[in-house]
């Protein structure tokens, strides 16, 4: 087994085998070098992917999910980059069928899985729950969501699909849409986008804005240029428009969440007036912020988005299970 | 990926590799030669699981099976079916732990999973799901239920167990029992073994019997004989009983259901008046229908028709992904 | 397909294939030399695992995992061992998955089931659910847990730790803690540790004792000392705890629950204070009976005991599974 692995270790950056036997929790602990070769070796599983070659990678590796919430694309996809690789899973997708009805503790869950499995995927509604994980594991950990926390995996995707898709991730100008106040999935993400200096688009209606304190110390850090807006008109002339769903569990006024669910709809009508011809892209699921009518258009990569689960998963995967017996 | 597949394809009637990336939704889209094309690779299938031969047909493709309702039987030996091929599966078992508890619609779950299997096996309550998945997915698409729709591997299953039973298919009296007037499952099976030139014996009350302008259709495509009658008496004298349970969520009168839940019971005492010697069929679970005093009698085959899903659900997942890289 | 396999075959002690194609339902079943034989092939799982071997022993064999209750240890520990061996797995993990919410009984499950695994393992909260089970099945069956009666594979995890943690097994003083009234599962390891020479102390509140038959009949069968208090402290001169969880599930009066559940606590003012330096065990998940204060003490080794859930799982697997084409 792995002992207790640390993600933090600017000191290896570009060393070969550095992310071995290492967490993934979030994507704030890794550097730029790092990240590059996340998506480096996750275009390379792509392209193994389109040649179909037959990988042996994880044989008689085992992966365990415990997923305490509902998913289908980050468990599924999970579970296919796995065997992808030539490996196995364990699991359950629903906290009802686990232990935790029992009344057990998520550590305790954890630290018995960890002699199940050589690696263990969590999502998990409590944000706190990771540190709890990576703490009591002794096995590698990846976060696959823990509520309003981060998603990792998901950032990481989204990177990559703007690395295929404009063929650089830097100098774009790129627009965030929707719910930009709750979340640090969306604030892991803007982060990760301007230390990559990209400029951002902020719009939002005021209520649900970033908090000023975090722009300024986005744009300080990394000198890139971050502008807000209450009109989705401001997403036209960016490269890329990032449109997350409003999710309706962090609302407890459902009135306030029927407001703000359909307040920015991306349709042809705004494709057709966007000067920067923007890619439309989104983590799905979507409700109504996308409208269907737009699916088929060259800007919609959402869906290809969604595709890039699989590589990206199977690159860290091998990565992190890489010179582990 | 396989481009939209399209099942119908008289013209290609008897070439190797007819069913190769297409779909299969109804056992109506069918012809004889292809319907025998495909119980002739099930019991090529039957053998080899009888030798105890290890298959690689499969190996490092991956079947999606999304179960929006639950079944054991269907989902249980199309995984057993993929596995003895070699191939790995992903999925879910219920509806409440995929993202469809978020609002995702059906298209676009499909299209997502399309990029994380090389197959889809769906079961829905929505009879018009199949086709929203046929139009939306990239990979070739399994009915396994439809709600009150089709359930063609099903269909399958049933004329392989006549087959292998009767040592031929076709020129046979089969009795088919029960609700015969909702529910495409049977209409379809009546078309089929229709089509084999089987004649059918239809017992049921004046409430749930076969539309007379479905028996006038049958009679004058087919050339069969096609009787009605409300007493099982009349299934004494058939080669074969088909008797399915009667679906209690289909009637939205308890009272109804329990009025004909028990209506016909075909037991000991049937068995041993019945002139014919019938075998007796069933998809399963049963509950009254078949009384399980006759569980252990030779004409019983409805346990060896249910293990008779694996060989068939074997034959159909490796004809359609045979050619797909 | 293995016919109706019995568990009972004293003649054939010692000879090796002895359990092949046999049922596991009973812990009282199998003679010392059974036993010790399981548990020298765990040893070699063990090892096997410890240097990482690949194992292909059970490659193309499916096992059925049919939970018709929760539980996360041993589902997931069974799906661990066999594809750690090579095999492959089907299953529910929910009843509500499985169709028995369309009210099949568990006997046509498993006769259905048995065409499509090699081996079934069941969890169920009935008493009798096994005889059923086994009865009906054409396949080993696997007894995972049938509501208060036994959990076989569990008392050999038991018995495997403590001869691993005391390199022996016999001749120690163990304390059972708890609920000693209800429940064949402590029952059945109570015979099995009197039956290897251990001396028992039976440490419970009056209301929850072992009943005196049982305590008198084990010490006529065996020979060993057994003794009964109600204090926790007599546990402190013992070589080994062994301390479940009061089971909430089993109380219909939800005050005498409260009242029980903390009765004992194993704590380290307890440990401090204990003369015989007991290892202290556990099936898990604990509430609140094992303090989380002693988790890393060496005394504790109840996670190391569930991390060898997955070695004595596969050795009966593969005991079980052998020879068996």
């Amino acid at each position: 087994m792995a002992g207790n692995p640390d993600t933090r270790t600017p000191s290896n950056e570009g060393r070969a085998g550095w992310f071995s036997g290492k967490n993934l929790i979030s994507i704030k602990d890794f550097s730029k070098a790092h990240i590059e070769d996340m998506l480096d070796k996750s275009e390379a599983m792509l392209h193994s992917l389109e040649r179909h070659e037959r990988r042996l990678d994880l044989q008689s590796k085992i992966m365990a999910t415990l997923f305490f919430e509902p998913s289908t694309r980050t468990r599924l996809s999970f579970e296919s980059a796995m065997q992808r690789l030539g490996g196995g899973a364990i699991g359950f997708a629903d906290a009802s069928t686990s232990s935790s009805a029992k009344g057990e503790t998520l550590a305790d869950t954890v630290k018995i899985v960890s002699s199940y499995a050589d690696i263990i995927v969590i999502r998990h509604p409590k944000a706190g729950a990771m540190a709890e994980a990576v703490e009591n594991a002794s096995v590698p950990v990846i976060n696959a969501g823990d509520g309003i926390g981060e998603h990792p995996t998901q950032a990481l995707i989204d990177l990559f699909t703007i690395r295929m898709e404009k063929k650089r991730l830097g100098g774009l100008d790129i627009a965030l849409v929707g719910d930009l106040k709750n979340g640090r999935t969306i604030h892991s993400l803007a982060y990760a986008l301007a230390m990559f200096g990209n400029n951002l688009t902020l719009i939002a209606p005021d209520a649900l804005q970033m908090p000023e304190g975090m722009v300024e110390d986005i744009k300080s850090r990394y000198h890139v240029e971050v502008s807000r807006s209450d009109s989705l008109d401001e997403a036209g002339r960016c490269e890329v428009v990032y449109i997350p769903r409003v999710q309706k569990e962090r609302f407890t006024d459902i009135d306030e969440y029927h407001r703000f669910a359909k307040y920015y709809v991306v349709n042809r009508d705004f494709l057709e007036k966007a000067d920067g011809d923007p890619i439309i892209m989104s983590p799905l699921p979507r409700t109504e912020e996308i409208s269907r009518d737009i699916d088929n258009m060259k800007n919609s990569v959402y869906f290809k988005q969604a595709s890039y689960g699989v590589p990206v998963r199977m690159a860290i995967l091998s990565m992190i299970l890489e010179g582990i017996k």
